[in-house]
């Protein structure tokens, strides 16, 4: 409200899952600032999930704030409670909360629009855009952090790649239980208005303390621990694996794709009226053509290409527009057999399967301890009892227990929605039969089984 | 979860404000999956707001949701507390339901993308849009509604335009305390994450009721209604008069004036780049031009134009795109006077005047009573008192009293960053007694009286 | 507000849980205003919980009105949705409304002061004493229930036995997911300040629906039911059982213990000073003489209890009145060999272990489904699919099945403070080498094994 | 859960409102577990409230401690970024911070039951109590502060008594936005269910900062400060000064004073039955005396009066225990002429007026601000504007100056229900006529003006 005053001691954001975000060092309101951190605010959060849960309309912008604000919070405890003048074996080293904030803030900033689904149709990744935006000389962002100190982008590029050499900091950002989850469990329960992802953040906070391989929980907060795991186990059920959500994901994959097919048997109408885009139809892009993204960009070609003379193209993207998902059934190894002959029945109704179904998978590992035998795994959660040694979490919790290395989730297939016998539309009059046949595959929501 | 089975009895959304919102009726679930309803998923509810409270990204859709469920909700407890079958003279007509609740739905469908600017701009009018979305045969909108009967379109755009017959309806979507105003101010609180906004909803519903001349509020309700009118002062005063936002706001006015100025003077660039934005430019648009637009076709332009040969439409649009607001001071009538001197120094440092300064008054009417001798007025509030009379909301309440009839809001004056003494820049380097002559007006951020 | 008008058509009392309790039943309205029901003002609802959560000092009386309000809503949306008149087989019969209403109300009418305590040493039984109070002549409630039909207290009575003959009224008062413990849930986790109790409680209302043998619950609502359990074992994990409650209850166990004992030995004291306590220390009490009983009276008798001669009386009376809770750790039946030997040192350090030691265990069955060789069973949980059918809660949730036919909980072995090393106190400088082989005994909390 | 170890680096108590209350000075915690401070979990904070809102029985332990914590929080704000080493002349001295916390914790320490009523017969002052428990030698409390030097009690003492030498200390714990007025607004509209007593408590904790003469508020943080002093005005008109609780309050002061007049006439009963309250009755009381009452010693001797001979004794006890109020209607200085004849008129009817009506003012400031021409007035409230001047609140707030230095409340008179028209009794039909009269005399709530 006094703007033309210095920078006060401390600058703030006011959050809704936070109350307050708060910004002492300069670095960060400068990170803050740059034009690619800025972009953020025009990605979402959650994709095509907002066609479902209407209030989540959040963007990337937000949780990067929040990933930054309880990092800070953990930063300052381990400070405060178990510096490493006090404890030089397990204790934490107040050096690393520069290259801990700075990490936090910037962990997401190389996510592009509809990110899931665009990385797999255009072959980008934004883990490793995120390390270029970090490391490349054309960034602002990179501008700033090389003010620290010429190697510091590396650094901090370096505890997103996972091999910075301080474990503690590493699994503040990546971890099972890492500032990352933490805030987007609660931001996605707060904006879908589901009060699934809610967990007890500040009894966490209280019992989150470091040891020298990295970060474990003290033993007495072990339900705040084993809650934000149920937590976690069911948003995924109920939110990120929405069966509509994922209608519309494929819907989006099917228009992408298809755009990508009309580009290479015919690139005019793009060049001129999808400049933007081109790069990627073609694949061939920089840097600099990925930052010019945004959900805008895509939804304002969609728009576009909603009069394309291409059938497919312009329904699809009316269709994406105008949400009108595929409709779904699960299926599993055993009744995946049907999958042709439903197919079969698609295609005489008139529909291009290529186009007008789909196979969509989502399974997720709830937690997950060492596996000594693999290669890559994820790392467990410790708990810290009072005589100081560990344990691991789901040897301490039946509930954790029960969920630990087992993958949850569904497969499902997915077609228009003008099969279902209960849709009145002239496709049901017309076709009346292969409808029926369609209908005697499905019964409670999945493939019937024999 | 069981999507091909047939329509539930009942449809819900799930709502971050209302939990649920309920729809029944068939007509309601068919308005939603309209193209033009759809849209407003794509137009953000608060504009530029989200540059200083950036957790209110929500959308005008969920607005709209969630002004057709407090209508729902008050038309049932009308129905079931004060049908006209048991007061003929004061009572509500269940049959009107239906009317109420498609005019809350649509109340708010002619938005355009930042309305409040693109309308000062290029003379569009979002309730005269409204009304032609409702009326006009070739909407989505106006087909549906035409099923009730030939004339239920004219219907609902007759609550809208608050000439419907009954005044009981054309109060809940618009008056001093009506579901648009409630639902908006919850929503607005919940998104921006301050709490000034949240009043007693659930009381207010209890006390609401009709009478002949429109809606009235029982006598023991009377500090739920005082708490609303002070939480709507409080919203206005710290959220929407913020003075960050509206620092974007002239931004965004200032870039669409100078694109509207290049356009004319060469009309190539922008027919090649920007066609969706060109009817616009050139003050002949479609109500079919106009429903192509949205926040991303906006932005999504603005990245374009970033790149403009013109140094004032690219400067302007990176700054909108990478929030850069212009500064701003208080005046009043008395300072006003200064403002000459200001802009003098600003030109002198390099600055165009007409593109980096601005002037942008917010006032708002926090609560308004019956002038007799005026002809347009805002219908006040009334107290309904155990013996039937009614007293006028002001006469109750100290707090109503205070703050009606009177205007709260400021006048300020917008300019570039760089004015700034304690901005280190260049600028300043270069300018540096210009810009401290510039500070030496500013105290307590006003321009400083004599 | 306006005291003096005719009863409104709906008496309201906010509520912090569920906002509005809606009383519209004049009969509800008396029976709350019974003194037997105002008695539960004067009774806690979570004994010595608040010793340890010291916010959840709340009484019986409002959790009753939450269990009244939560039958309610699920009668009303019953008769709305699945009324009898449109499903004779499953559906539900408005008819029983006022009945269910009355059970839900009363069914914790007959509990006393610290229940769980008191009835384990005076032999009391609260669910006797609920069935007395609605069935007795004597007491206002049965007035008023009498005035609906003289068999309608017999009829109430018979619902909170489990006798009635509709299953459907019988499992909304008592089964695994009933209106008492979706309120006490809730209640509990909002006095207290733990969310572990929160669940859905608006979906699991939308997803309720009534079958011929009962309650059952929507498939697509069977993570809502998955919560509630989950937060019901989370309860009784991190509150219910929390290990410092209990050991304020056995101080006022073994408090009650000793004046029972010392009015064997000489009952003239408490016959003069704790007149109301004495039918209870004799074993020789009417309905009269438990209705006098509340907190208070309990509290009362301590304070004058705490001036009594008899040592251990008074030091028992002090340290429940000043919190002086005994201490714990936890064993199991691989430990317990050990507290022959702990016992042994407590004593040798002067203390009576009678008193001064005791063994506590709390274990729960979080959730249980049918055993058919067992004459003794909860009602299991079924959800209802899409075609009709139904299936076991814990056949469709991984997470419940993970809790299901499992006991959880843990065994205390308590002691005085006195005894652990860590406190620094008089009696350590006098016992160090007894204390010390105490303390060499525990580790991490528990008695540790070999 | 680790009872035997060394006290933590820090202890905490969980509290619904402030989430959790942090205690790492030993002092703190052994004033915490006293006699003197473990009783106020038996006296309740807002007594007859809970009749009114039965959320509301939340003792005055809890907002004690909350007021030590906010107290706490502001501390360590000030020591952070006021300290006086940065700025002598305006900055906080952290050495004040222990006293500051004793002070907090202990403000309340000579609360008894029912303070407001009971003070009013018995003559006692909870104020002077409360500096009496501090100093006085016999108590625990002293003993722990006197730990910390010998004139320590006295210090803590004279904060309370507002004659500290340190201006921000005092203003800390008593002014119009102290400790304890913040607490106890949030607290009692959590546990009323009601939403009108929240504010911004974090934002407030913001923008305070010390100055020479006190405490003061940024600037920029005075709509939150407005917004504390209009949900203090609402919580007043909403909940303290609710009629019905006023009508309970009434039946107290009846029902104590009828007793103090009994045992002027015969103290055996009083003597045998009643012992603790006699000293009370007697005007002879002892701190000891004082220190053993609590909320249930007054209910257990209500229950004892309830079979009391005098007819008015036991008839005043019964409607305490089973909540029966006096109804009421507002009067004001025009219609008090009236309370002659309506007295009258209940006296005919056959109670006796003087213990079966009153008159019941309450009347509060909502916001103070300094007359110099007055020897006692409070501290007002001073905004600290960006270039080190103070403005007085109600200078800088349209809402504040609305109810600055004007008293808000009402004067009623009360009644026995039997008296009301609508009151279906043996009374109205013995006494028709001089019940109708007296119903003639009252409209809208209130006596009825000519």
């Amino acid at each position: 409200m006094t703007p033309f005053n210095k920078l006060p001691m401390e600058k703030v954001f006011r959050d809704p899952i936070h109350n307050y975000i708060h910004v002492a060092d300069p670095l960060i309101l400068e990170l803050i600032n740059t034009k690619e951190f800025q972009r953020l605010r025009r990605i979402k959060q959650l994709g095509t999930t907002s066609f479902t849960f209407h209030g989540a309309e959040h963007s990337r912008f937000g949780h990067s704030l929040g990933v930054y604000e309880i990092t800070r919070r953990i930063c300052d405890s381990f400070h405060r409670h178990y510096s490493i003048k006090n404890d030089p074996e397990n204790g934490w080293d107040h050096q690393e909360k520069k290259i801990a904030l700075c990490a936090a803030l910037l962990h997401d900033i190389g996510h592009g629009p509809y990110s899931h689904t665009f990385e797999s149709i255009f072959n980008t990744d934004h883990e490793q855009i995120t390390v270029e935006i970090i490391t490349s000389e054309q960034t602002e962002v990179n501008q700033i952090l090389k003010q620290v100190s010429p190697d510091f982008p590396d650094q901090v590029a370096s505890v997103i790649q996972k091999t910075y050499h301080n474990p503690q900091v590493v699994q503040l950002i990546s971890s099972q239980v890492d500032a990352d989850r933490m805030d987007y469990l609660l931001r996605d329960a707060y904006y879908t208005g589901t009060e699934y992802g809610s967990f007890d953040l500040t009894r966490i906070l209280r019992v989150i303390r470091p040891y020298k391989n990295g970060i474990t929980f003290h033993m007495n907060g072990m339900h705040a621990v084993e809650d934000y795991i149920v937590s976690r186990y069911q948003m995924y059920m109920q939110v990120y694996f929405h069966p509509v959500s994922r209608g519309m994901e494929v819907i989006l994959d099917h228009l992408l794709k298809r755009a990508k097919i009309l580009f290479r048997e015919d690139p005019s109408y793009f060049k001129q009226q999808s400049q933007l885009i081109v790069p990627f139809l073609k694949n061939e892009f920089s840097l600099t053509d990925y930052l010019k993204l945004d959900d805008g960009i895509l939804l304002a070609n969609f728009t576009l290409w909603s009069e394309h003379p291409d059938a497919i193209l312009s329904d699809l993207a009316k269709r994406f527009l105008n949400r009108k998902p595929l409709k779904s059934v699960a299926f599993n190894p055993e009744t995946e057999k049907y999958l042709t002959e439903l197919k079969g029945l698609i295609k005489k109704v008139g529909f291009d399967i290529e186009y007008y179904t789909a196979i969509n998978s989502s399974f997720d590992l709830p937690y997950d301890f060492y596996h000594p035998a693999e290669n890559r795994h994820r790392t467990q959660i410790e708990l810290y009892q009072p005589d100081g040694t560990l344990i691991e979490l789901s040897q301490a919790s039946e509930l954790v227990n029960a969920l630990a290395g087992k993958t949850s989730g569904d497969q499902r297939f997915y077609f228009p929605k003008e099969m279902l016998a209960s849709h009145q539309s002239d496709t049901y009059t017309l076709f009346e039969d292969k409808i029926n046949a369609f209908n005697r595959y499905l019964k409670n929501g999945a493939i019937i089984s024999d």
